[in-house]
């Protein structure tokens, strides 16, 4: 089985934080890459996250689908 | 180790059905033990999950954290 890719979106909010201690750390390492993106430091991938449907922060994108968890800042107030 | 649990509240929506398929897949079963539950006919659990903390579905609860993924509809809608 190929691993998939995931990557989870965060701006280092506190929200966020927690989402990627618990959330990253649960996914399962033999089927996924797991690749963790600070848009507040790496704002040119404000573009790409946007374009895998992520409107706020935390997300995690599964293969290219988003999952929006809980809530911590919109992608807009990033840019 | 220790297993945690995981356990993933959902209402059977659309938005509850991609989740489930891809985030419950995506969580290491070497670290949890992932139980799903359908609170629209599992009404008794709802009193559970308010007390983890959800509000909505879809969300998984990762040792006793809540963590609301997408929305699918209010805890309050199911009653």
């Amino acid at each position: 089985m190929s691993k998939g890719k995931a990557v989870f979106y965060h701006a280092g909010c506190p929200v966020c934080v927690e989402a990627e201690q618990r959330v990253v750390e649960a996914i399962d390492a033999r089927q996924y890459d797991v690749v963790v993106v600070h848009l507040g430091e790496a704002r040119s991938q404000i573009a790409d996250a946007e374009a895998a449907g992520v409107k706020s922060v935390p997300a995690l994108v599964l293969d290219g689908t988003p999952f929006h968890i809980n809530y911590g800042a919109s992608l807009d107030d990033l840019k």
